[in-house]
């Protein structure tokens, strides 16, 4: 257990707060002698960054990794990787009204009650700053799964508010028809080119209204080996959700073909086995809490930011009514900058699992059919 | 860790296959001194029981539960206690084409990837009947909450197919107008009487055509103590993420207003605090990973049976195209069955937060301001 | 975490009291394929078994082991082993002053204190009862660990009040000289026969005067496959000692010299490498935290029993002083009963590493120099 | 689990290599509200510091800790604290022989063989440099434990070779005549002034030789809470002896009279209580594996350190046989620097204990019999 910790046999634990002096992780049970740099972890980082576009927040961070441990000569020990990123950017400025009362939708009540005290600069420890810390792990985890299977992990924005990213020619969305370079280029991590001009104006309207509004990610991984996954608690389906649900402002979780199974009839929804492979993939690649070797397909759904320009109504630290707005630099949709977040932590789930698995069961050597996966 | 565990100070560990000699728990972490008789376990396990009423299966189990251990006197003793149910309706019959071939939907394929072998009677461990011991070990947390807190801990069936529940007058579906005790009557476990009768002929039909269909449910826990949950990874709305999706056949969890948040506002969202309380409950209870005292709101989305009487396309144990109907006993709307086992499933998750949140914050005592959740 | 288990990627959890209806196991992580039967773990059971001669106690119990899941037609599936022994010898008796005081020595004060209740009847839950499922669960480790590499994993009593084991010859003893069929042979499990007449002399003397003596075990493991241990905490020392100090009346562990180090030269102690592998095994087989290749030599010191014929000193349950005296069966020296439960508590601790190491350290192929360990 | 943490609701993460630019560790779990400074853990680490007196290695680091995050306004916030110490005395230094050799009675060869390589600058992660994070963590641990139940947990050398601490007048070594503002003023650390010349004169002679030697260190902890430890596997004292047996060169624990019961009979061993309390303290404060009120009391017995002047036997990269002598700054006696480390593991190992004990049994309020332990 720990309630900074994520993973088992790959295990790692965030610490930091958003104004405090530097917000770090560290790494634990990683494979020795994979090639490991600063730069592996920079460019996921860089993917995250507040201040990247004007839809995302404008605090100016270098967010510049440091490896301070468990790497040696280029390569990794097996010892723990201590990762860390200091705070440059912790503008002096007055805390006052949100240190003297509870912003709704935020954490400021609950840490109040919980802890007897809390750290209120910038949200302190509920700030989503900690997760540049699981984009980091993040990125060891992807580097070696991708070197050992091949895997890529890849997110993209498939909703916000009601726009819906479409397929092409107006078919429904398939994550295997995404151009994957393409939405690392547009500002929403969108997969439809076709309504970013929509989502352009929609966010301008969010912004000029001082409000925010939510939106749906998509994470899917490929090249994943079938078997991973534990089948009772730690399903790799439960372990994914727990993943997930664990980012902050989401607030719901689907694999595969998730909510909509409720109007599924059973003909409908199995994947049907053939020599050549699975005919559909509704289970989104884990059937019985094992990974099957096809895609993992999950959704997110983030809430729309809670620090806004809009007066709200709240309680002060003495229990009086009184009204709050949040000033300064926020997203307009925080579900724009989980895409990496979403990434890593699909990753973190399948090294976890990956490792796991090959502890209890490399000895097996099925005469396994010939299905493609 | 492990992987038929749940839970970290109060743990509970399931064992037992479909058709073995008996299933079985070991619930550790148990406070000392509640009462405990096997009636207060039963009580749980006989609404979740098989062959109910001709829209469960037509499997006869006594499961009848003995407690092995861990009670003196009619009281707990806080060592570990040991529930047990033995199987007295294992049918012997004819296993031949599922033992040769994978169920499309089920985990048969997988099992047989990740182990080498599988217990293929009745879907061993992978069947539903595991989760009858989730049902019995939650029963001892719900004793317990019930006791300390006066919590209560209820589900429904919010949706099967696209009959969907409605609160009262056509108003839509709110966990707060709802007659418990109407649910508990009817077959279905639905909260809108109103559509009693669709969903009788809606599954009349699906079982007519050897076919099965989805199903949501909604489960709610009402008098939570503000404070439970640890703020980053094992947030209390991710552990009970993990917990519900860790059950048979879910494929997606929702905390508060889940999915629909992605059309949200933060101004709509964001639950308003005032003297008298929050104004509403988006957040479905949980505010940056932690219970903020509302009532905790889940739902999850259950897929068809994939054991079904309509023929699938599938491959055998050597790699060959066949095709598999699967005959006997089985539910034709699994979700039914499933109300029970949320319970169970949030019950223990709130149970152990419960107790570690005592263990590391029983000092703190804020001044808190006057809001009535 | 949890109280009653041991392990991690290989973990047990044990339960039930001295005289409630059953003991049990759980064993979690179990890889697949390993044939296993109840006479596998029987024959560990009968060796330990109460009532074997004069000098254990004369309970007596058929503990006669039954697998209630995870295994299919003589193989293990992967999935949780269940394992129960029922108590057949619950003696109807009167357990007046046991209940109403605490005996000296016991678990019975300490345990009042935590739970504010107890099982008294046979020592409840801190019976040396407790200690047959760790034997069983130790059955299927040692099973796979002697089908893997080849391990062997033994253990006699070298000491008993002031008598100690001698090699042959009046040398020092020495691990490598024990002849282990004749240490199964002698009610005592004491490698020199030479003192085995002094021994009966002296437990009979014991016996006579109502009292009991404490013992020495030693424990070692023959063919253990180098690279297991985690280098800081989880250290394969650190966990042998955790469980072997776990061990009901263990006061002392010893990893190689033990505190014959305090008193020896860094020249004298540190054991050199050749081509031909290690000169000496002073470390008892770990450097470091992680295992040499060499045999893995420990040993523990068993307190004598508490529960003795002797009147002492007490309090009852109003803490008003009285006497209290045990009557019934007790071991005068349950040192010896402890040789399986060491062995067990070995062969799990070295199960688990070597699942943990294979699941992070699969990958590694180094270009070993060629010592022959 | 994880390798490099210790402890379950109180939980503590280690990092770091002796050369690289940083240790630190992340302490999960505490309690908020403390008052802490990083003078309160400095104080402790400058005891621990090298370069003290002649018979510690001389490395020269300032050692100065920094509080990165979880703490607020010099009050704990009750998320994860990071600490760190930046190496400051990295030595550039050929380090050619003991790259290629492996070191006899280091963990080179056993690390080298897990992972595939090893940071060999200075023993990378198996250096004692580790154990300054341990002190660190333990200072938070002592801080709480000392505010909450004014415990004490002191430590001190009690043999080095053959020179063994006697009580006040010739008397048996007694934990409870040591005068602690004594043993901090003297370089051993030892309880009695009557042997301190003789102890010079040894380790100059040691120094002389380029030889080292073991050492024995006590332990005990006062004002303990009765009720710590869980009955089975987690008990009090095989949680004290996996933390104490995970400290660099610790080959042996006891707990109370350790190996000298294997020689004492029930009616001497047992602790009988009386309305005053317990008669005697053989047991070492715990009984059944929980705490009993009384002084905790451990021993630890230390090998002496491998890195020595005289010159050995061992293997290079290739197999080939050569020999090795250790330059540069090592201590004579690695035992005296374990002192305020065997502090820090056994209060971290209570301060975890009684946050689980108080997570599960918080409710419990038994009529205690008016034992004054």
């Amino acid at each position: 257990m720990s309630h900074n910790s994520f993973g088992h046999l790959f295990r790692f634990t965030t610490w930091g707060e958003s104004h405090g002096p530097a917000i770090g992780c560290v790494v634990d049970g990683v494979p020795s002698r994979i090639p490991l740099t600063e730069a592996d972890i920079q460019k996921y980082l860089d993917q995250r960054k507040p201040g990247q576009n004007r839809f995302t927040t404008q605090r100016q961070e270098a967010d510049e990794v440091k490896i301070l441990s468990g790497v040696f000569e280029g390569m990794t020990t097996g010892t723990p990787i201590s990762l860390m990123i200091e705070n440059t950017d912790q503008r002096s400025k007055d805390y006052g009204n949100i240190a003297q009362s509870f912003r709704p939708g935020h954490a400021d009540y609950t840490y109040w009650q919980k802890y007897g005290l809390r750290d209120y600069r910038g949200g302190g420890r509920s700030s989503a700053r900690e997760t540049a810390m699981r984009v980091a792990a993040g990125a060891v985890a992807k580097k070696y799964l991708a070197e050992k299977f091949g895997m890529t992990i890849q997110a993209c924005v498939t909703q916000i508010g009601d726009i819906c990213a479409s397929g092409p020619e107006g078919q429904p969305f398939d994550v295997n028809s995404v151009d994957w370079n393409s939405v690392e280029e547009n500002p929403f991590f969108f997969p439809d080119n076709s309504k970013l001009e929509q989502l352009d104006e929609h966010l301008r309207d969010i912004i000029k209204s001082k409000d925010s509004i939510g939106a749906k990610v998509t994470v899917v991984a490929t090249n994943v080996p079938v078997g991973l996954g534990e089948p009772i608690f730690d399903r790799l389906d439960a372990d994914i959700a727990h993943g997930l649900m664990s980012i902050n402002a989401v607030k719901g979780v689907e694999v595969g073909d998730g909510f909509a199974v409720v109007n599924q009839r059973g003909s409908e929804h199995r994947d049907e086995l053939t020599p050549e492979g699975f005919s559909t993939n509704h289970a989104g690649g884990v059937l019985g809490g094992i990974s099957s070797g096809q895609q993992i397909i999950a959704h997110l759904a983030l809430k729309p930011t809670s620090s806004i320009g809009v007066s709200g109504k709240t309680v002060d630290l003495t229990g009086e009514a009184t009204d709050i707005i949040t000033k300064g630099r926020h997203d307009p949709c925080v579900g724009i900058r989980a895409v990496p977040i979403a990434e890593a932590m699909l990753a973190l789930t399948l090294m976890d699992h990956f490792l796991r698995h090959r502890g209890q069961n490399a000895d097996v050597q099925c005469d396994t059919p010939n299905i493609e996966s």
